[in-house]
């Protein structure tokens, strides 16, 4: 294998985003060993059987040991454990990396165990779907998808090459980014998006006056849309919000300040302000599609879509 | 054609969903001659070109008469005016319905138009895409979808079933409810979510921190589901909100009321609560893909999703 990047990889936490990773870096012949470790017993189990990596350790400072690269793939909430855990067993050289959706808080709890012979590289791939686990994975989920690699003082050149290197292997494209601007572009693209999604599903779910069935019934109208982000990993999401307090709150205020102007709108019969967003936000639909950050195919090529050809 | 339920039909407004509503009877050989209208010129050029009606027509009136059953499917803002033109056109036994997305603000401008030897059965099918205009529909629109019919005081049974039986015709499964119920249903389960999405847009894009570039860029994390939505047509939705007022304004407080206890858990850092949120959202997934309204593969099926078969 003389186009490894990395000789011996760890995976710590094997879920939708650590199972990907090992089946992409796989997939391009990015590694030598691959070696993943996971909190949960069932889920070494699975990833044992899935046959996907080629060790699986109990702990994770068991999978660091040796390793050239330790990409820690849990929950943001357990990252500072894990990287308690791993810091001290780092080798000279060795990288460490994370994929969490949220950097500055991450960085503050990772960074301090980093030993002065390694290197922290922090990022996070743009992707991921609604579904969970090791066998939510797939070896195509970053093709065509971003992936940010974020810089902090005193970072490595030659390691931040690296990670990024290696992530174009995975199929993604990459960028560079500071953590803090990095934190408001994603509360704003991510965070709160997730947040009155699972907040709508909510609400409807509470009412006294339309019944649950009925919700799910007549979900097709533009509820069921919600619903599929709404399904998300509720510990991963917990974590961001909880970490990215600040950026939140600071996007979610501009979010109520915009709708209360909509409600006013539609109060006073204003048609006229309603249009005028309605026909602003179209526009934004297409640079999507044509930077290929989505479909083109009507309703996401769901099945109520037009057949193919047509 | 022993088995049309209706000899001529007309088609007032010929976009996504009067173009579905042509091919799916078509489809079906549901109708013997189907007629159309549409106010916009080049719309009723397009019809011609494309041929999936048998007569395209100036005005309503001359759609509407001599037809068994005349379907508005103007936005709702044009209703009242199409009814005051169609209603003394209509012949003896004749059927006048709609497909608005509002039921109680449409009947109290349609009904005063349908004289006393004629029938008026409001209906809703809850079905459609991002996509606007004749070239947007597709036969298989309505399939496996819900359709409502809405009984007024002293509808006519026999039109109600008639036209329920057009709508099982076209391909979907069809329920009933009052006016008034179903606008509350709809404020919940498509207004508000429309309202949210498109909102969550234009914010998005009247950011200084963030760039608009970014939010296209990184929009795969969350923020493209909503693009979909708020790509819908806003003649259409403007009327919407303008029509169902009450309604919006009471779903929407209790939207905001649920966000600003969501926003408070954020700042105080109080995980369980946002845990046991996410964690009742995804029940509600689960069924609507288990009563068939939505697809299970994960991100909607979208290119970035596993390849089918893995």
């Amino acid at each position: 294998m003389a186009d490894a990047l990395f000789g011996r990889v760890a995976i710590v936490g094997v879920g939708l985003i650590g199972s990907s990773i090992a089946r992409a870096a796989r997939r391009a012949g990015l590694v030598g060993t691959i070696a993943a470790s996971d909190a949960d017993a069932a889920v070494r189990a699975r990833v044992r059987e899935l046959g996907f990596v080629d060790e699986v350790t109990e702990t994770s400072a068991e999978a660091a040991e040796g390793a050239d690269l330790v990409i820690v793939c849990t929950p943001i909430g357990a990252c500072g454990a894990v990287a308690a855990e791993v810091g001290p067993r780092l080798k000279p050289g060795a990288i460490l990396s994370d994929v969490g959706s949220v950097k500055g808080a991450v960085i503050s709890v990772m960074a301090p165990h980093v030993p002065p012979h390694a290197h922290f590289v922090p990022a996070h791939p743009i992707a991921g779907t609604e579904n969970s686990g090791p066998d939510a994975g797939f070896a195509e989920l970053f093709d065509g998808r971003w992936a940010i690699v974020v810089e902090t003082p005193g970072s490595d050149p030659q390691a931040v090459a690296k990670v990024r290197a290696f992530w174009e292997g995975l199929g993604a494209k990459t960028d560079t980014m500071t953590a803090e601007h990095h934190d408001l572009v994603f509360a704003i693209v991510s965070h709160v998006p997730h947040l009155i999604a699972y907040n709508i599903v909510g609400t409807a779910a509470d009412l006294e006056d339309v019944t649950q069935s009925e919700v799910i019934k007549y979900s097709a109208s533009g509820f069921r849309d919600f619903t599929r982000i709404a399904a998300s990993d509720p510990t991963m999401w917990r974590d961001v919000f909880l970490n990215n307090r600040d950026a939140v709150l600071q996007m979610l205020g501009r979010f109520v300040e915009d709708l209360t102007a909509l409600q006013r709108a539609i109060r006073w019969g204003e048609g006229d302000k309603l249009f005028d967003l309605f026909t602003r936000t179209r526009a934004i639909r297409r640079d999507i599609i044509e930077q290929g950050q989505d479909t083109a195919a009507p309703d996401f090529g769901r099945r109520s879509a037009p057949p193919a050809g047509e």
